[in-house]
């Protein structure tokens, strides 16, 4: 039986981080913590990743895989969300195996929590693990894209599991707030009931908007060279990465399912006021809907 | 009998323009015009709105109806399309009692040009009508916001009446572009289609997302903290004006409806896809989708 470990209290400079994926989140984590913590570990699949890292600076020294990380004090999964998942469970054998640094901090960047933290919760003890979800991003994706100031006025959600001790969740507090985001606590299922709402299903009205406009396309070509500002801004999440956005719906799938209901119940309301003419409550919906959203923008100001 | 008059034949530098609403298109459209044209004659019922468009130098001067604008060579009417209809009757009577110009050239730059096109048909022959809808815009709307470059790059709708004269399209053409836009002829009803598809129905799916956000901030308020830069840009449409976007939907009732009915129906596939835990075919058409927008993005560069 392998005693508990929660004696971690480095320092975040005094801290190894070691971060697998060195796409748009993993290499602007690179690039924003360098200088602020001891080293920066990248770990990815293809030498020519790790080369094109290192020469922007987004990381100290490169390995291809995980148990190359063995000096890491935080290990951090910045994959998509089905990798994080295998991944999760490579930890755990390489901790096993003692290839890892006992008590190592393990945290993730997936855009789920709720199967990400309750895989996290087998791992042994000798790992420290909690979810995180930093909320930002950018149209493109991939190292190309980049930058330090990625993280900069972000929520940086943080799932503590039960067994995770304060002292991990102030490190990756600490974290949170190098990189200019801000840390805040949330249950994993609370976070993504939220996530449905805000990043899931916009996703994907961005994408049936688009779908719907390829129909009309279909018979009438124009149709793109008449789409202006409006059309780009509303299909602007359509643009996201597949692999990444299916992993993220297949993983939330009752949260999403729940809130695409909602979606459409507020089309066909909508679509029954268009159909009857009936302008007053038209109107009214459309301005009770601005007025929200102009609350909400000047609250997120 | 009023015998027809077909006989326009000033350059456009000659012409008298007068603009009925002086919001972000009017205005703008103004700003853009002064100096390339005669003279610009703002009408607006408010005195406000005309001093305000005089100090900004949209206007050469004002007045408060359209019996003002008899010295116009050009009338556009930059109103809400309810207002437009309820303007082009006015317009009709004014000729008819002489106080506009024989021959005057009636324009205006509705979002929907089928009702607008079949109220022109009806105008005695003193009035030479073709209508237009410069593809662009802002989220915000109002004087305030009104710019010289509004219409640059973006298409200008032209939609001839069978009776429109070949140089009537010519001095449009001329006037749109004066102001940096493409000229485009279109037929009404194929403009109605096409703007269903890249306007009116993203603006509904823009409206249902932000409401559907609300739904579940009724139970958790924190949804509007986490919203980030993808929600804004989803959800961007959802802040146009209220009034202008329930004439648009009503007078379109027939295309939005149909195009309502293809987002709906892409909704319910992926819903399903979803539910199926349909990896590789919710992962086709999401990479699918992403490619044809590229294509698209790439298209309008």
């Amino acid at each position: 039986m392998i005693e508990t470990v929660h004696s971690f209290e480095k320092p975040l400079a005094a801290c190894t981080v070691a971060i697998a994926g060195l796409g748009l989140m993993g290499g602007s984590l690179g690039l924003a913590l360098r200088g602020k913590v001891q080293r920066v570990i990248g770990v990815a699949r293809r030498p020519e990743t790790i080369a094109q890292a290192l020469a922007i600076g987004a990381i100290d020294e490169g390995t291809s895989d995980l148990s190359g990380a063995g000096a890491a004090d935080i290990l951090v999964l910045a994959t998509p969300v089905s990798v994080i998942l295998r991944q999760i469970d490579e930890v755990g054998r390489l901790a096993a195996q003692g290839v890892l640094r006992r008590g190592v901090v393990l945290t993730d960047m997936g855009s789920t929590k709720g199967a990400i933290c309750a895989a996290m919760a087998a791992l042994p003890d000798s790992v420290q693990p909690v979810g995180a979800h930093p909320m930002c991003g950018k149209e493109s994706s991939g190292l190309e894209v980049a930058e330090a100031t990625l993280y900069h006025g972000a929520p940086f959600v943080l799932c503590p599991l039960p067994r995770t001790a304060p002292q991990i969740v102030a490190l990756l507090g600490a974290l949170a707030v190098a990189v200019g985001a801000c840390p805040l606590e949330l249950d994993p299922v609370r976070h993504d009931h939220l996530a449905a709402a805000i990043s899931h299903v916009p996703y994907l009205a961005s994408l049936a908007t688009f779908a719907a406009a390829s129909d009309a396309a279909q018979d009438d070509d124009l149709v793109w060279r008449l789409a202006a500002g409006g059309f780009r801004s509303t299909t602007r999440l359509a643009g996201s990465d597949p692999a990444m956005m299916t992993d993220i719906l297949l993983s939330n799938r009752a949260a999403v399912l729940a809130q695409l209901d909602h979606l459409q119940a507020h089309l066909t309301r909508l679509a029954a006021l268009i159909a009857a003419a009936d302008q007053p409550r038209l109107h009214d919906l459309a301005a009770a809907t601005r007025t929200a959203r102009d609350w909400f923008l000047d609250a997120q100001r």
